[in-house]
């Protein structure tokens, strides 16, 4: 007996093509042959995808629901990303926009390993939103980076992060540029007694992202960052699975103008793969995202999933102190923001800025 | 002294916007902070991205080229995506349509290490276009599995791939399946007298691929798949960097809706990062690519870039024996054609369809 898993799809067609395109889909994510060539009955009854509906959005915009086969994904991640999407990534008039998770997913997957909670106990934040910033630009030499990554954790933020260009350049390698940062962050918190957490990007394939890590766990980090669309979302299984001391921020690099619905994506399919954090492009900065779209992925993200942890929603891109508040209400106290080149504006005043920064978050729900 | 390399992007927006939006890109896919708040010389001068030129192609439609440092992409394919696209990623009105290549990203990369006669050599095809297709669907046993590959086989292709869709899930572990439809692929070419290759999908991250590769090897295979979009790019630079004996070919499942134009996605990057073979999306099939990029695909895979070896374009996705002279015409004899689901119509006379499909090559340039 086949135990199926609901996907569900935008198409935009003229109305009397979405039958076949619904089919079509069907096709493409389970056996991607004519089914007339299908003489096994177990495969047409259990493993061929079934339209179960079709919906009209207005516009010319359809939603088609597929019964996809759960035993198709097996147990990695890039299949499922594969069967849910995979060759109709190819149509340009798809999206995805959700995927109902059944509890053997999240049994397979396990979901974040530290979560919102973990975040929060790493830098002993109660139940309070958390604070990030990122180390730009790249390009300055190590000790400018260090220097500036001090100066940030002066100011008490909680996380400190790469920025997701930081990979193992010439200007700056990573084994050079770790560790000098961790003790420059360290340093800080010895003198603010706040536990502000570096961040390294991790990059390239799993074994030299590997190496990066034990040289990371020798600089006693215990919090990394990876671009899962970049770097594979098997990477990203593999790191919550094999390295589960570490928690992870999900960067967003790669994940497209909105074929995978980025609520879904981050707040759905990031976290069950393993992701700690999702940081995403919020509403109102140098991306497109609407409000609604924002709200929706943290509301995900946050949501009870098979007793996996939540989340943490993390908005950014382009985000700036003075929007602290509104975002606060917006988001409510289950959130870290991450400002960070508009912090780097205060220039000789940073540490004051990234101050006004945690102390704004502090106090907005103290 | 910087060196640079161009990207170029097609960006929708009004005309009065194009200026600041061309900006944006370069910022964006260099430093991605404020330029006011950059204060050293250096990475103002040699890392921020500058835009090169602007052209109006019609429809409100502008080509962006940007000149990038190609020391902030380092030696990792993945951050060389992450700098070309990246966040721009997440902007649904640009597409990236062309990298200049330098020869440093040529030395940094390699290309394919078999590619276009590698292939051909393997299969002892002189200078003809090669025939490839694939075993489907999944859900199959093992066993049912085998018995298909072998009398495909038996028809004289030259290449048997796996379903893409085919990963490690229970119904056909990859473990038992590689082994026995190598083995029967192993089987009729003794009876054939043609070297036919299986090619097996490889997937899960790159410890768990090298795992399969290990046995891979073991079953005499030199010849695999795998899907750099959903893998990972920096994966198949690994692959090709660490495991050079094996060709690869590049399956393009969540190579996406043209964010990145197929052409250089393809013949261009996917060449540059190491694939031999790259399956795509013919014209005329279940996807939508116009004739003119499938040509400039195949032109780019084979044109000569720093002495790299070409690509071997393979088109794909809803091919028909009846077009194989149409096909033949349109690529040339540097090719190979992938017929997958079309074939397995013939149910019980499938080893006269594979052998009418590779006697229709054979003979088309005799």
């Amino acid at each position: 007996m086949s135990t199926r898993f609901h996907t569900t799809y935008h198409v935009r067609c003229p109305a009397h093509e979405i039958e076949a395109r619904a089919q079509g889909i069907a096709v493409e994510q389970s056996v991607e042959m004519p089914l007339p060539a299908i003489t096994d009955a177990r495969v047409l009854a259990d493993i061929v995808g079934q339209v179960t509906g079709i919906a009209e959005l207005g516009e010319g915009a359809f939603a088609v629901k597929i019964a996809l086969a759960v035993e198709t994904v097996g147990t990695d991640a890039g299949q499922m990303l594969n069967m849910i999407l995979g060759n109709t990534s190819m149509h340009a008039c798809v999206s995805l926009v959700d995927v109902e998770i059944p509890l053997a997913f999240a049994a397979t997957f396990g979901g974040p390993r530290h979560g919102l909670e973990g975040l929060r106990a790493r830098v002993g934040a109660g139940r309070r939103p958390l604070t990030a910033t990122a180390i730009k630009p790249q390009g300055l030499p190590v000790p400018a980076l260090a220097e500036l990554a001090h100066r940030l954790a002066l100011g008490g933020l909680d996380y400190i992060k790469d920025d997701h260009n930081h990979a193992d350049q010439a200007f700056s390698p990573f084994a050079r540029r770790v560790p000098a940062i961790a003790e420059a962050v360290r340093r800080a918190g010895v003198l603010t007694g706040h536990p502000t957490r570096y961040v390294p990007m991790l990059n390239g394939d799993w074994g030299r992202m590997q190496a990066q890590l034990r040289l990371v766990r020798d600089c006693g980090i215990d919090t990394v960052m990876m671009a899962p669309m970049l770097s594979g979302v098997a990477t990203l299984q593999a790191l919550a699975r094999e390295w589960s001391e570490m928690a992870v921020l999900a960067h967003p690099s790669m994940s497209g103008g909105g074929q995978i619905a980025p609520d879904l994506l981050f707040g759905t399919l990031f976290r069950l793969w393993g992701a700690d954090a999702l940081i995403f492009a919020n509403y109102g900065g140098r991306f497109g995202f609407p409000p609604s779209m924002c709200a929706s992925l943290s509301a995900r993200a946050l949501a009870p999933l098979h007793g996996l942890r939540a989340g943490l929603p993390t908005p950014a891109g382009g985000m700036e102190l003075a929007r602290v508040p509104e975002l606060l209400d917006f988001f409510g106290p289950d959130v870290m923001l991450l400002i960070g080149g508009s912090l780097l504006l205060a220039g000789a005043r940073i540490e004051q800025e990234g101050a006004a920064f945690h102390r704004a978050v502090e106090a907005y729900f103290a």
